[in-house]
This record gives C-alpha cells, structure tokens and sequence, in this order.
C-alpha cells in the first residue's frame, strides 16, 4: 500500500505521463499541487479541461489554435508566397523564436514512418497540396532532420515541384555555439559538403 | 499575442508554477496533454481536483493521507518508541526509501524561519509534544541539514529531552557513493568529527 493513499497515488501517475517525467519528479509535483491551496488546484484542473476543449486547428496552416484561422495566418504583414513545413506545433514556436522566417507555416502533425505505419494521408500533406495556388513560390521543408523527416520532406518535393513551385530544405551542418568534438560524423560530412565560399 | 491563443498559453503558465519547469518544459508537457485524447485530459483534470480534495492529514503524524490515521500510524508492526521528525512528506517517502527505519514519523510541514517569519507555532511541533507520552522513548530529529533545519532539530531537542526522552539527530558526513573531491569543506569537517574507529 501506498504511503499517501490512492488519490495523490493516482495524481502522481498522472504527472508520470508527462514527457521527461520520471517518478521522483511526478512526486515533487503532486506535492506542489496538494500543498496549494484548493483555488489553485481548481485553476490547474480548469486550464486542462479548457485548454483541451478548446483545442482546435488552425484550417489554414492545422496548427494549434483556439480560433478558426491562426494569428499567424490571418496576419497580413506575413509573407504569403512562402510556407515553411514542419512536423508538430511546437517547432512553429522553435522556428519563430529564431524570427528569421516572416511567411506562413504548415503544421503536418506527424511524418511519414513506414515502420510505424504512417503513410502520407495519415499526416496532414493534402491540406499542404491545396494551399499550393498561385501565390506560393517557395515550400521550405522544416521537418525533423531524421530519417523520417528526410522521407517526408522527399515526398513533398516530388508532389509539389512538377505544380512549378520551388521545393528546399533546411541546411544541414553544425550548431552554432556547439563544440566540433561532440558533432556526429554525418553532421560533420553534410557540414563540409555544405561548405560556404568566405 | 502568443502564436497557440489564450487557453493553451493559459496551461503552459499553470505547468510552469510546478517545481523545476521551465517555459520550455511546460510548453512540452501542455502540447503533450493536448495531444492525448479529451477523456484522458478529464481524467487529469478529475485526479488533480480528486487528490486536492481528498487531501486530509493523519491526525498522529500529520502525514498528508486520505484517510484520518496514515497506514504508518496504523501500521502494528511499526516501533511505537521512536519517532521520526521530517519537514515535508517527501522526507517520508526518502526515509521509507532507504527501508531503514521502523519507527512512526512525525512530519513539521516546514522548519523554523525567523527570517521568513516562521516561528514554532507555525510548523506542528505542539502536535508532536502531544505525542510524547510513556511508550516514546527516542525522537529522531531528521529535518534538512542547513540552517533552519539544525535550529529547529535543536528547538525540538531543548522542548522533548527535559520530559527524558532521548532527542537524537541523523548523522552528517559525506555521501555514499559520492565524489570527495565535490564535497563542500563544511560536510567533510563534519565527517571527519564524526568518523568512527575501523
């Protein structure tokens, strides 16, 4: 039996499931919780609950949003002739911490995985195909630079080039500010290959 | 404006107040609870409230329980005579860890602070006096070994050892398994006052 019982057992299981979470983390944190007061543990349920319900896609670019067209796309300084594609909503917040992209993003939710059955109607790739008019002159493929993600942006370039649109992808090379010792071996053979002229 | 909207920004915030998150790391966990199901979000939201509302402490050794006397209180097989002394439930859930005590606890919920303001009748030290009675005949004063945890391990010892129980308190030295070489000079002065003969 447990030393606090069933109710902060089952809330500790709860934290457990959280990404990155071990046991003694999950612990500190149900103790957090139950050692605030009980409006504060009403405040956290509450966000769940509403964030969860609220939850919806963005039906422009499918990423997270709580309204129908995000505050991405629906703002008009960004630039409409580019879209930049990534895999899932948090690397939109990685690309626009870096804020040196000013177009328009495609969330897929996911890449192509073979091995995990994931083929390209599991993730959202028509959505990207319909934006694709006119106006697009460049798809950025941001995706994961892993094997999937290479696969997928593969995919993409093939579907998209022959509609006359241009097709990149992020460069491969090393980090800035990293150490060259820990850089793996591809990273360092895509970094000279890569090579800039100074 | 944030990129997600008000609901998802408003779970980062809540995922944020827990002990050891950064943004980042909250961000990960409300993207995570968004990506599971909206049931397994209610059942998040229900053990929160569930556990803060069932949230009650053992009337002997005011461990937090669901129930009024904790399964240690009501444990027979544990040794009436000692009593353990810690700060905060976590100290419990150390001390049953180690699985070398047998003995009742007895949780402060806090330490004296006369910098913060926290005097004796602020921590529940009148309860544990309430305890003392014939069949204790040893407290274990195992509060954090800084400062306020030394103070208040003395405070206890001056209030219990004129009733003539033995007032003890957990050894200091270095940690086993550790580095000397990362051992703060105070810990080492300590365990070489304390070493014991080979």
């Amino acid at each position: 039996m447990s030393i606090y019982g069933e109710s902060v057992t089952k809330l500790i299981e709860q934290f457990e499931k959280l990404p990155g979470i071990g046991h003694k983390s999950a612990q500190r944190m149900a103790f957090s919780v139950l050692g605030g007061t009980e409006q504060e543990a009403e405040e956290f349920a509450e966000a769940i609950l509403h964030a969860r319900k609220e939850l919806r896609y963005c039906k422009i670019c499918q990423n997270m949003s709580d309204r129908d067209v995000c505050d991405i796309c629906s703002n008009p300084a960004r630039d409409n002739g580019k879209i930049c594609v990534v895999e899932e909503p948090r690397d939109v917040v990685a690309m626009e911490r870096a804020k040196a992209f000013t177009g328009r993003y495609h969330v897929l939710h996911g890449c192509m995985s073979p091995i995990n059955g994931i083929g390209p109607d599991d993730i959202r790739i028509k959505e990207l195909l319909a934006r694709i008019d006119g106006t697009v002159t460049e798809v950025i493929t941001a995706t994961d630079p892993d094997v999937e993600g290479e696969a997928t942006a593969m995919y993409i370039a093939r579907l998209i080039k022959p509609l006359g649109v241009k097709v990149t992808r992020i460069a491969h090379g090393v980090p800035v500010g990293g150490d060259l010792e820990y850089v793996d071996e591809v990273t360092i053979a895509r970094a000279l290959e890569n090579r800039k002229e100074l």
